[in-house]
């Protein structure tokens, strides 16, 4: 059991707000993207891979974003609806910006990259008025995402959601997901990063997002990081320290860390999605951070092993027999 | 007495930051600006004119701010040291952006504008690393100006002065101070004062500003106001209701209203960062709400009987003597 | 035989400057793009297309042009690199600019759209300073496209290598290539490609094209067109009449008509460009302008028969063996 | 006698386009702005004081322009109307830019400089549609100025404006009056100089200006710059070197120099464009090119001796006089 309590009697179990794209994965890969000549195109952008897998874990979710007017904006809205995503709050432009691209580029297991296209997309057009109370009030739980911050007007959607969580009491996660793209500074980042995760009641995020978030800081470290949300509003930290493990920090001044899982890894993308929405979906079953934490892993793990990261998002039962057969002893690196 | 307690053993009494700029008053007044022939120069920017205000009452005065480097900026700076205020976190821009203009146009003592040359100004490009912590660290009562709020890199700035004095006890003033310029939209503006705005013990501002930040709300009124920002960290929250005069309202559920005293008005620039030099010189010195209000009453008043604002920003005897007059009868309208 | 004189002892038959992109070819055809799931990365951008059919004829070829930083831009100085096309002057960005996309949707032969991403594009930062003297003085012919046009510097990079062709003797040919992306205005559009189409001899281009250069005269139509640019540098005018055909018009007054050929079309892509690059080739032989256009139709032919533009470019040997199974009745719609 | 032949029946003798702006004079001279208190507001920027010039000469002038939706376009509107220009050209903004500004040092008659507004200046703003050709038809002669050129659209507006002098005959002198500000880079500057001037019938500049226009050139020298223009469309070639005089170079391969005359100097500032302005004016009169150099310098000796610069621009009358005191030696330095 974990000491979250989430509201009761609403209609939306999960919520998520920004980044809506397109991943347009080599087909080719353990090669460089010059010698790639096919690509195939997902759903992409970490709050929408999140939605995904929670609503396939049978949670009623619901997306707050902004698509272009054109083939790919109506791709990702019809993939969303198909993945039973209420899109009532997904606006279309209507500036002529674009989608969000993300091409991938998977050299290795271990070496993978992303050519972002970014200038004017659509996702980042979202405005304070778009972004529905009333949803946020039906909501259990809200996600936020670190890319959405980084521009105008999206960035004032996002601390508009915030507000409207904060007078309805809707619990809020926030994915750090910090990406280069579109930051004007290193000092931008860590100011908005800062007033955003005030207000948030569960962080998660690598040890270097944090990092970044602390430039102003002296101190540094799992330990001044945990303090400093637990001075606001945070109940649960979860620092992610690569190889070495997540660990998950509460108010209590407790620590918690999962058992990891071996994986067959395809490319890294999409691990720290996978993991947040089989976290996140254990903490709103009511389940130990541990247990929640594991099935946040082999989450990730089964993301790791496929093609994409949308669509390779596992639905519970899928995960459970995935925890079933590595302690069976049936799946090993 | 009033209820705020401020910090003891600090180097500066007052700090403010923000916006630096020049004013350019017509000489020919009562008439349209254009028939002007002359205009004179003056140090201008609401936070300029109150820390000079509070430097003039005898409070050891600092500014965080940055100027262009040209021949406005440097008068600024001259005018400001001239004025016995600290530039020593006054940032001399490199950027080759301009000093901010304010061609003031008085067609009545009722009757006045101003035109506005707010593009590429220095003052909007000071950064969070421009902001010193230990400046902060060391002084009573910051003020904050909402021009600054306007745009990056200021914006950003002005975040981080918060979270400073936040982080060292120092009591945060907030003069709302809403000029359109520069805001892209209404919403932009909302989000950027709540957020600010949350983080103050003292705001002022008429109650126009005020309903310009509750866009996103369904109640309005002194009220919800007030208690909307006690729920934060305010402790007083004063609300100008123009002719009918400002009210002062305290955690404690108490309204406060000053005295008001006659002036022979030239025009009325000025008169809100007289007032608001005036209050809280009094509040400092740990006056009555009341006497504090009519103290910068008095000063609006010295204030909006001249040509200029900065400039004429009285000292504490001046102001004294102003009451005194008044209370004898000397000064009719 | 027609008139146009080119200049001996040039180490380069043949420079384009302007566009590099990437073509994002929907391999799934016949449906709107929302239901494609793959696509086929190729080089793009008309300039390059052409230069592609050039020196797939057999002439020395060059580029001048920007590419980005990235595995797309290295991907582009690659492929022209294996088709013998000089890239010395072809520049990489050092900006963070991305490459320009293009991803056709194929719905039928006949309704074929584009979605292109032109936002921060590589190609539009090529710089007059970038822009070899030395390689236009060593040229026959150059070519340059209107979407260089379409932005600063590369638009003033155009007007540098268009002075720099008038003073060295080389013939300069215009593919007009209007693309309404990144044009701020029509009339802007007009100003532009009026200034350029002044210096150039050759001008190919749509009758919607010549139009919209057009829209500060009263007078439209083919003879009132050829006419101004005739009056200018212009010695050859072809406007395009979509499946009325060709027309090419002359200084002496005459105009020409090239035979058709069928295809068996899967989209209308590339036609342009492979009809410019057969014809140009044609005119450098020393053909008559009648052999030259038919030879450009048989090029274009083959370009829209195939899934590629630049691709699928033919050799000299493939357009004549195109033309001769034409006149033995083996190709039939 | 000149070479140059204006043609006949028309309404105006002379249109100038382009920069319209606001001159801020320092009232207190001879000492840094820094120490300045008051200035004195004109009308400002190159053509415009030209073209109150050639009013003055009592020549039917008109304006093609673009002026702020405020009381400092309202006053340039006004002044303009006083001097008799027709500004039924002169189109008022409103997209909410501002009139440029100029602020004048003088710290002595020899050290004066200039602090520019040039963000968001109304006068870039005219496009290309808001130019008539209805009155470049009816004018003898069109005045372009180089910092028309440095921003979109005006940049377009000014090249229809020439290509519609080029389509009615109209004489087009090109005053350079290159600026710093607003322009990207030198190679920008160049090349848009370079595409106007071969344009143009006369050209007006310092040799400094005619070298930052062959920055691609190999060759400079007074005698490479007049045969490069005369190649295109240039009679009269202006090169002015300073204290050692203006030097006007004709087709003919003729050289032509003015006398000149003695002033008591006030400040530089305006004495370009009073040389413009009387020697254009004595070329329309049929003057020779010595008497109209002449008749320049002396009008720009008045203008120099003088606290503005478009206020202070003589009548015929008055250069007479002037030309006959300094004759009879009642004026010397």
């Amino acid at each position: 059991m974990n000491e979250l309590r989430f509201p009761n009697n609403r209609a939306f179990d999960f919520t998520a707000i920004g980044r809506l794209c397109i991943d347009l994965n080599a087909n080719e890969i353990n090669r460089p993207m010059e010698e790639t000549k096919t690509f195939t195109k997902y759903v992409g952008g970490s709050p929408a891979n999140i939605a995904i897998g929670m609503s396939r874990f049978g949670l009623n979710t619901a997306f707050i974003g902004k698509i272009a007017d054109d083939q790919m904006g109506r791709f990702i809205r019809g993939y969303l609806e198909e993945n039973r995503i209420d899109t009532g709050n997904v606006v279309t432009d209507d500036t002529g910006a674009v989608t969000g691209l993300a091409f991938t580029e998977i050299k290795s297991p271990t070496d993978c990259s992303i050519l972002m296209y970014r200038d004017n997309a659509a996702d980042l057009l979202l405005t304070p008025g778009e972004v529905s109370e009333a949803l946020i009030a039906n909501t259990k739980l809200l996600l936020i995402s670190g890319t959405a911050l980084a521009q105008s007007p999206s960035r004032e959607a996002v601390f508009q959601a915030l507000q409207y969580a904060r007078k309805h009491g809707t619990i809020v996660a926030f994915d750090l997901d910090y990406r280069p793209y579109t930051w004007k500074s290193q000092e931008e980042t860590a100011v908005y990063y800062n007033l955003a995760a005030e207000k948030c009641d569960i962080l998660l995020g690598t040890r270097e997002e944090f990092d970044r978030m602390e430039c102003f800081e002296q101190e540094h470290g799992d330990t001044s990081t945990a303090t400093r949300w637990f001075n606001h509003s945070a109940q649960i930290v979860i620092i992610k320290h690569g190889q070495e493990g997540s660990i998950a920090y509460t108010k209590d001044g407790a620590s918690h860390r999962a058992q990891s899982y071996p994986a067959k890894v395809v490319k890294t993308f999409g691990a720290g999605d996978a993991y947040a929405s089989g976290f996140l979906y254990g903490v709103m079953q009511g389940w130990t951070l541990e247990k929640s934490m594991s099935f946040g892993s082999a989450s990730a793990c089964i993301v790791i092993s496929s093609h994409s990261c949308s669509d390779a998002m596992p639905g519970a039962e899928q995960v459970h027999d995935y925890i079933a057969r590595c302690e069976r002893g049936e799946i090993v690196v």
